[in-house]
C-alpha cells in the first residue's frame, strides 16, 4: 500500500473548515478513489482557539504558517488564506522551496505572482494547483487544462463573481436601485471586506487572467485586464436592456486577436435567453470556445465552503494520483508573454443618451454616429422627462476607438445632457 | 526530449477523421501542452480506397484492426470503429494482451464489456480512456472522475441523445407529430443505421451507465438501466407539459438508493425554465449533484466530428502527459455489483387520460388516485372532443408501484378510454 499522503492546511476559514470536513467525512471514498489514504497532519490559522464546526484537536497546530509549509510530515500545502502578498505568498514560496506541493485556492496570488511560483515549483519538480481559485465548485481549470487540450481555444468568457450577478439579477427582479442592493449584499455577508474587489471586478478579473494563461500559453498579465465594475449600471439600463431582449453581466471574456490578447471583465449585455443571459444570482457561468469542440457551457456554484473545498479536494485527490501538471498546463518558461489589446474585437454597443428637447437633435446624434462609420441596428426615443427624452440606441458592429470618437463628439452637439452610457453587446 | 506518443487509428469514420485533423493541425500546440509529440504511425478502415477529407498517406495502413493493435510502433489505440462485439472488441483486448493503451469513443462496448476490459487493461498496467463515449464534446467523465473526486456523488442525470432532443424540440416548435419528425430526422442523416439506438434509448442508457458505475464505485451494469424510448410521446403531451410549464425530455437519471443503484432513461417531465428543460435541438446536457458541490451542470455538442475528437485527444494527451487512471476512476476488482433498483425513489408524475363522458367520471378517477394513496396537485379537464375529454393530472410525489396500481385499476372504472400516459416529473 502507497504511503498516505500528508496535508498541511494553511487557514481554517470557510474553505479551509470545508477542507477537513471532506477528509474527515469521505476517508474511504478518497481512499478508494486516490488509492491511497488522504490525512491532514498539521493546520495553521490566526485564531486557535476560535469556535470551528470541525474538530481540529487531531492535527498538530501551527501559529506560523510558513513553519507549517517547511514540516517534514507535509506533503502537499493546502493554502487557503488568501492575499496576495504576505502569509500567503510566503507560505506558498516555502512549501516550494521545502519540497511540497501546493494546492490553493488563492485566485490573487496566483494572478499576479504565478508566473514566478509556477516557474518556482517547476524548476523544483513541484507542482501547484488551484481548481478552487476559478469559479469555485466548477472544475474549469480541469476542462480548459485537460479536457479541451486538443483545441486551439478561440474565447472564454463568463460570469465569474457571484456577488455581482445576484446585485444585477436582484435589482432586475425587485425593481431596485444599484445603491440599495448594494447595501442588502452588504447586509447579507455577500461582500468582501474590500468591496471593490467584488463590484470593481478585481476577484473576476483575476480568475479571467488565470484562464486565459492556460487557454493561450501565455504568461498570466491581470495588468492587462481591462476591468470596469458594475458600480455605474443603473436600473434603467437593467430595464430598457431587458425590453430590448438583453440581460447586463459582468462578463469576462479573454480571447487571442491579430493585435494582442484581449482580456475585459466589465458589464456587458448578452441575450436574455442565452445561457448566460438566464444565469440567475450567485452562480457561475464558464463558457470556453474551441476550434474542434465548439461551445461547452459550465455552470455550478461559484463560492461557499462546500463547492470551493470540493475544488480543493480535486487537486489534492489529483495529486494522491499521480496526477502531475504544469500550473499552467505547459512549462512555465515555454509561456509567452503576450501583448494587451483593448478591445481589438468589434461588436455592438448598447448607448443610452439623454437627448435635450431641440430641434434636430435626434439628427444631429445620428449623424455623429454615422461620421464615425457607426451603424445603427435599432433605435428608440421615449417621451420626454421635463427637458430631455431618453434614446436607446443598439448599433451594428463597430470598435471601441470608433464608438470613442462618437461618444467624445456628442459633447459638442449640445443637445446631449450628460454622459452617455455604452454597454458592450457581446455574442455568446 | 520524451520519445513521441504513437497512435494507431482504428476507424476512419467521422471521429477517426477528426482525430486524424486535429493531429494534423495542432502538432505544434499539443506538444507545448503535453511535453512530446503525438503522431499517427498507422491506421486501419474498412476501405482504404474510399475518398476521405484528411490525408493518410504518410501512415502505414492496416487491413485489419487488430493487426494494428499489435504493431511495435503504437503506443496507443484510437478506437473509433463502434459496435459492442467483432473487430471494436477484439481490436481493444488485443491492444491489451499487447501493452497498448487504449482511447475510446465505444459506448457499447464498454457499457456492455466495460468491467472485464478495465480488470484486464489494469492487469497489464495498461489504461483505457473513454471521454468520447459519453455527451461527446463535454469533458463529463473527466469531470465525474476527477473533477468531483472529494464528493459523495448523489444523483448524475442529463440529457445525452442529442437526436431525441433534436425530436422532440422539433415537435414542440414546429407541433408536428412524432413520426413526420422521425421521418425527417432520418431525412437529415440524425439517425444510427438501427434508429432504436437514438429513439429508443440504447445509446443513452450506454452512456447513462458508464457515468454510474464512476458515480458510484459499482461495476457498470447496462442490463441495470430501465429502458424507454420516445416513440411513444405525442404532440398532445408536448403541448400540454408545456401549458403545465414543463418539457419533455429523454433523461437519464442514476442515483443510489436504500434500495439499490436506480438507473433510468426514460422520457420525463423538467421545469421548462430550468438548464434542462431549456435544452434545444443536438445540444447534450449533463447534471452532476455531489454533497459539497452542490450541483454541475455541463452543456455542448453530444456528437460531430470535432467535438468527439476533442474528446478523443483529450484521453491523447492524458496519456501523452502521463496522467494515467484506472477505467472507471478505481480499481475494477474493487467496484461492487449493485443491486438494480426499480424506479426507487418516488416522484410526481403527469397523467393524461380520455374520460368517457359519463356522470360521475372524474369522482371515480380522482378516487382511483386516492385509494392508491396517491394525491394530486393540479387537474385540468379539457372540453369534450366526441366522447372523450383529455384530463390532464399532476400528482403529488409518489411511487411507481402505487401509480402501476392506479393505473391498471383505470381500465376497471369504464370511465377511462384507452391507455392513461404517465410520465415521471424529475426535480432538476
Amino acid at each position: 500500500m502507497t504511503q498516505p499522503l500528508r496535508l498541511g492546511i494553511a487557514g481554517l476559514g470557510t474553505v479551509g473548515s470545508g477542507v477537513v470536513r471532506i477528509v474527515q467525512t469521505h476517508a474511504a471514498l478518497i481512499a478508494a478513489r486516490a488509492g491511497r489514504e488522504v490525512v491532514i497532519t498539521a493546520v495553521s490559522a490566526r485564531d486557535r482557539t476560535r469556535n470551528r464546526d470541525v474538530d481540529i484537536s487531531a492535527y498538530a497546530w501551527e501559529a506560523d504558517p510558513v513553519a507549517l509549509a517547511r514540516r517534514a510530515d507535509v506533503d502537499v500545502v493546502v493554502e487557503v488564506m488568501g492575499g496576495h502578498e504576505g502569509p500567503a505568498k510566503n507560505t506558498t514560496e516555502a512549501a516550494i522551496a521545502a519540497g511540497k506541493d501546493v494546492a490553493s485556492a488563492n485566485k490573487a496570488l496566483l494572478a499576479i505572482h504565478g508566473q514566478a511560483l509556477a516557474e518556482a515549483a517547476e524548476a523544483a519538480g513541484r507542482v501547484i494547483r488551484f481548481e478552487a481559485a476559478v469559479a469555485g465548485g466548477i472544475p474549469v481549470i480541469k476542462a480548459l487544462t485537460e479536457g479541451l487540450a486538443g483545441n486551439e481555444i478561440s474565447r472564454v468568457l463568463g460570469v465569474m463573481n457571484g456577488t455581482c450577478n445576484y446585485i444585477l439579477t436582484r435589482m432586475e427582479s425587485a425593481g431596485l436601485p444599484y445603491d440599495t442592493v448594494f447595501e442588502e449584499a452588504r447586509a447579507l455577508g455577500y461582500l468582501e471586506a474590500d468591496p471593490m474587489l467584488d463590484v470593481g471586478g478585481i476577484d473576476a478579473g483575476h480568475k479571467l487572467a488565470l484562464l486565459a494563461a492556460i487557454a493561450f500559453g501565455t504568461r498570466v498579465a491581470f495588468d492587462g485586464v481591462e476591468l470596469e465594475g458594475i458600480g455605474a449600471i443603473t436600473i434603467e439600463d437593467i430595464t430598457q436592456a431587458a425590453d430590448m431582449g438583453y440581460r447586463i453581466k459582468l462578463l469576462g471574456v479573454a480571447q487571442m486577436t491579430g493585435r494582442g490578447l484581449e482580456q475585459r471583465m466589465s458589464p456587458c449585455l448578452v441575450p436574455a435567453t442565452s445561457p448566460l443571459g438566464q444565469l440567475q444570482g450567485g452562480t457561475n457561468m464558464v463558457v470556453l470556445e474551441g476550434d474542434s469542440v465548439g461551445q461547452i457551457v459550465l455552470r455550478g456554484p461559484g463560492a461557499g465552503s462546500g463547492p470551493t473545498a470540493s475544488a480543493v479536494m480535486s487537486d489534492v485527490i489529483d495529486i494522491a494520483r499521480g496526477l502531475r501538471l504544469p500550473t499552467f498546463g505547459q512549462p512555465a518558461t515555454t509561456l509567452r508573454a503576450a501583448k494587451p489589446a483593448r478591445a481589438a474585437v468589434p461588436a455592438p454597443y448598447y448607448l443610452r443618451l439623454q437627448l435635450l428637447d431641440k430641434p434636430g437633435a435626434l439628427a444631429k446624434v445620428a449623424r455623429v454616429l454615422g461620421d464615425s462609420a457607426i451603424s445603427i441596428d435599432r433605435m428608440r426615443q421615449y417621451g420626454h422627462e421635463d427637458t430631455t427624452a431618453p434614446v436607446l440606441i443598439v448599433t451594428h458592429k463597430t470598435t471601441r476607438s470608433a464608438l470613442d470618437e462618437a461618444l467624445a463628439t456628442f459633447a459638442q452637439t449640445g443637445v446631449v445632457a450628460g454622459t452617455p452610457v455604452a454597454i458592450r453587446i457581446e455574442a455568446v
